[in-house]
């Protein structure tokens, strides 16, 4: 039995890339939906105990887009913004979809809102001076010389580079709030949600990219979670990952995970993030966040699996 | 003032695509924003005394998805709903945000849910036997005859077609009645909705094209709309459209409408589906549809412009 909305904490889910598309995978439509279940399964599971928020990461399928658009010069390009927009169409759709289907699988019925939604950063972020988050297809260096955006060079090839400023406010944060607490799942915050600036009385969209982790815990900031739990292709945050002494690091205080962040434990592009968005979220009063992988969803907020970044005393 | 929400009508208003993209326009993403400040200054002069919902229609957008995937082999192709919701996701957003900026120009906040939409449509709709909508690009007869899918020849060459089914149900009706009964102002049912089949328990998207003014009927039906408004790029309904002795129909009632419709003056692919989806709404309770131009959406609602098909005696 459902418990009333008040009894229940608040859980906010950031969905990595993975729960679409694995490595080594095409990532053809079935792959993506077949995929999602491992999931959406265990959130179904989570819903008579917690409010749930989902949020998720866009990366391959932004790529696509932009990949597409280089492809094909009879049709008007579109802004970075926009194609964030069009991603969180098609994996805000996936996602509310499929939960639906497992929920009707049980015989359940749930209020589910998957929204669009733009985050607020600020024009004068030093990220927009040194850019460097890399997006979309390798090119030769030879064309890359030839893009009107900049490139840098990584492993594969040239890529187009843009910033990663941070999260000021998620513009629809009032809105989930008050769907929250009608115990409504919404599904929101796709790819980090689609970057604007204010400017005066209006907003601009601007050529960025929001990390995910960092967008959800602002959100989970601003609308009061109880509980983070970040949803990736490892089981946690280790020490000395990829060494033979690596070692799975099951509790963390907020000051420890950041003084590891400080000693550079954990990857720039992939665990760092994670550890400070843990450590954002504490900061300003979220109580836990914990890190897991997308199969071991169900067992981390039962506390048997993860990595815990607690504010609390451990 | 406000008035609370109990007080309200419910307004329906149902964008046609040339609130994004104009006649004779490339579409480009600046003329989509600079065009939908037309139809948004005059919805948010309205929010005062309505409950409002806003439709969309998403033509030019997803056929400009259908070429770029033409063009690209270096990505998998996604099937019609999955490029469906990524329009969704752009257009739903475009407007949301300059809702947003119109309210924060007038110094006003309101709570805006732009939110995904599925529409159930039925497996065995005759429609599925006899596909007729076009979709996307021209090619030639040549080119048309190695594509995996359908074609039809028009004026412009061969074109993809698929279905367009009836509209069985708007799946998030439930949700969209809760948030309008709250006075969000919700975006949805984007291009008709994404089109699904339901299977046992399970939702299955599908190869089809829902009528987004027959989607908007349905979802105006199931949730209790009070007012319909159509806005297109002409005027109203006319009699003799198109030629010398063409007339205005300022007011119908629906038994006229019915006769209008079979004595066919109003066009298949334009006026028609929008006198049928008028007669839709109010056959099931509606009291009123407003068809006009999307200038004049304002003087249509005061009755003061535009064809009104009424349910009510005259």
């Amino acid at each position: 039995m459902d418990r009333p909305p008040a009894a229940k904490e608040i859980l906010l889910i950031a969905l990595g890339g993975n729960a679409l598309i694995r490595k080594g995978e095409a990532g053809t439509i079935e792959e993506q939906f077949a995929n999602l279940r491992l999931p959406v399964r265990q959130i179904a599971e989570l819903l008579d105990d917690y409010r749930v928020i989902i949020t998720y990461g866009n990366g391959p399928q932004v790529g696509n887009l932009l990949l597409q658009q280089d492809c094909c010069d009879a049709v008007p390009k579109l802004p970075l913004e926009i194609l964030v927009a069009q991603t969180q169409g098609q994996i805000g759709y996936m996602i509310e979809s499929t939960l639906d289907s497992e929920l009707m699988l049980r015989g359940r019925r749930r209020d589910i809102v998957s929204l669009l939604s733009y985050v607020v950063v600020d024009r004068d972020d030093p990220a927009f001076a040194r850019p460097g988050k890399p997006i979309g297809p390798a090119y030769s260096g030879e064309k890359a010389a030839t893009l009107p955006f900049p490139t840098i060079a990584t492993p594969k090839g040239h890529r187009r580079v843009v910033a990663s400023p941070r999260p000021q406010t998620i513009v629809e944060k009032r809105e989930i709030r008050k769907l929250i607490d009608q115990d409504f799942v919404v599904i929101c915050c796709g790819g980090g949600g689609i970057p604007v600036t204010r400017e005066g009385r209006t907003f601009h969209g601007i050529d960025a990219v929001v990390d995910k982790d960092l967008a959800s815990a602002r959100l989970g900031e601003e609308i009061g979670v109880d509980l983070f739990l970040i949803a990736t292709d490892v089981d946690g945050a280790y020490l000395n990952f990829g060494r033979d002494d690596a070692e799975l690091l099951r509790t963390l205080s907020v000051a420890e995970a950041r003084e590891y962040l400080r000693a550079g434990h954990f990857g720039e592009g992939s665990m760092g993030p994670k550890i400070e968005a843990a450590t954002e979220f504490a900061g300003r009063g979220g109580r836990k966040t914990i890190i897991t992988s997308i199969a071991a969803i169900s067992r981390a907020v039962k506390g048997e699996a993860g990595t815990v970044v607690s504010s609390e005393p451990l």
